[in-house]
């Protein structure tokens, strides 16, 4: 599939440049000293390019967290048992997880979609992980997913017990070094579920070192990574800015940049986990995270965590008057 | 004034610990693995004690914003004249600051103090800033404005051309050092202005070299910054948890921690500033700010930024299910 989606995101539109160049000039006019709001300006800018928009905001953001399950956790690699996503699939359905209370927080509708909870992917440490045409279904129901939605701002999560494995086989695979400074002990896992752990990471990457980045997703990664992927490229395509969550979700879209320089162009990382493969992707990917508070829970939470600091940089651009309004001269 | 200060810090009460075991006991129990929020169970758990309340929330958080005239600003060391200060304040009475939009964002309550605009103190390169009586005039003020709130979470900020220089001048004189690596271009000052602040800071330690903290305060601080001294005691005092801002507000609170180690134990920073000296000042006062982000604008823009997050982790703690209200066990 690699070429297919090289050749999607090569055809994917740019920023708005007028809009984005209309909010540059307006954060450098406003009521405050040139580029004091640093981060936040360069935020706002983003937006407009990416909504299209002069008068950039958050309106209607959008959660979409995939939700499957791993083959490999059968090998205990995760502090919990498999079961666990099923629990939490409901939980996230019916309003009871993090990610639940903070999208209602920040007012963002949260979809959860179901990519293999009870139907666990190959075990990544003996096999593909997805199928050819599995990693294809994931693939394009990520991509419908995103398509179905009303948003003016895109946040990416997951659930899957088993899948911080999973994205450190894929880190290890597609960026090489130690295997165990990309490895972390996700939920918490013991140390001989470490080891297991390492030991699976390390067995993928043997099997999947040198395919081609989409390969490397679907042998080291699983469904809902796959979806992960399909949505970010449907992002991109639309355009609608994407908040990235933390290392599952990078580890996901990792490929697509592998593929085309400009395939998360429309993305900011929401924080940096404490998932120590996390920090290496966010160096690859060239993304300095909004926030970096140590959390590590997937679901989307770091990233729905970051959505307000957006809507503040709008705000502080559109809601502030500039010096000539003010009567004012800049020096 | 110092003994006086010690005195009240001392008698202040602590936070209610049984409401914060009672919301790290919740924090611990949700559907999520342990400690996989961080710093956000850590801020829920802060936030609990500091309100006296197993439920935190953040429902009427306010802004007090502190506005005063500089001596020192007539040497030239900032960007901008000092006739700014009286338009800012403006801009900040009239909502048209960026102070203003954030507050709005975040449906703060926004108070802008007027304790010196038009009236600049001494030049804190020469003299001392305040006298006496100024300083006590002005610390009162700060008291007062935080004990006439009815608010849930207190923010603090300044305005003040020149205040950067004077929040450099107490930073050194407080922590010694290197003058230059804690003055920074503040609103953006130019080569020559910057040596002119360079100046003033060195010449201001040299003054109050060896001075008690709140006396650092009066001769190379300014009137903001004393209000924003009283203004932090009086949050201690009733107790009400304080967001700090970037640098002139720590410089201000700085010589209370000084003289008395709890007082600013209800109390975290909302973000790290751009200024050289705030990164010193927040080692000092062992305080892991929540955002970095560059940002150096003051008006209590980087802590109306962070409110959000302390939001999300009250939300993340009272609205999530437990592992037992889920009928599931944890591992």
């Amino acid at each position: 599939m690699d070429e297919e989606v090289v050749g999607l995101l090569a055809g994917a539109p740019g920023p708005d440049e007028a809009a984005a160049a209309a909010v540059a000039e307006r954060a450098a006019s406003v009521l405050r000293p040139a580029g004091a709001l640093a981060r936040l300006d360069q935020l706002a800018v983003w937006l407009a390019g990416w909504q299209g928009s002069p008068r950039p905001a958050v309106r209607r953001p959008a959660a979409v967290v995939f939700a499957a399950d791993h083959g490999v956790a059968r090998q205990g690699v995760s502090a919990y048992p498999a079961e666990v996503t099923a629990a939490m699939l409901k939980a996230l359905q019916e309003g009871a997880a993090t990610a639940c209370a903070m999208s209602r927080e920040v007012g963002a509708d949260l979809h959860v979609v179901d990519v293999g909870v009870g139907d666990p992917t190959g075990d990544l440490a003996r096999e593909p992980a997805l199928s050819h045409a599995r990693f294809r279904a994931c693939f394009e129901a990520g991509r419908r997913a995103v398509a179905a939605l009303d948003a003016d701002l895109l946040v990416l999560g997951e659930m899957g017990i088993g899948n911080s494995t999973a994205a450190s086989a894929v880190t290890a695979t597609l960026l090489g070094g130690a295997a165990g400074a990309l490895t972390g002990r996700g939920t918490g896992v013991d140390a001989a579920g470490y080891a297991r752990k390492l030991a699976a990471v390390e067995a993928a990457r043997r099997r999947a070192g040198g395919a081609t980045p989409l390969e490397v997703l679907r042998q080291a990664g699983g469904a809902e990574l796959a979806a992960i992927a399909g949505a970010a490229t449907e992002a991109r395509l639309r355009p609608l800015p994407l908040v990235l969550d933390g290392f599952v979700v990078a580890a996901a879209v990792a490929p697509l940049a592998a593929l085309h320089a400009g395939a998360l162009a429309n993305a900011v990382a929401g924080h940096r986990s404490a998932e120590p493969g996390h920090r290496a992707l966010l160096q690859r990917l060239g993304m300095a995270p909004l926030l970096d508070l140590g959390m590590r829970l997937g679901e989307g939470s770091g990233a729905l965590a970051a959505v307000p600091l957006l809507r503040l940089a709008a705000a502080a651009v559109t809601e502030v008057a500039t010096f000539a309004e003010w009567g004012l001269e800049r020096p």
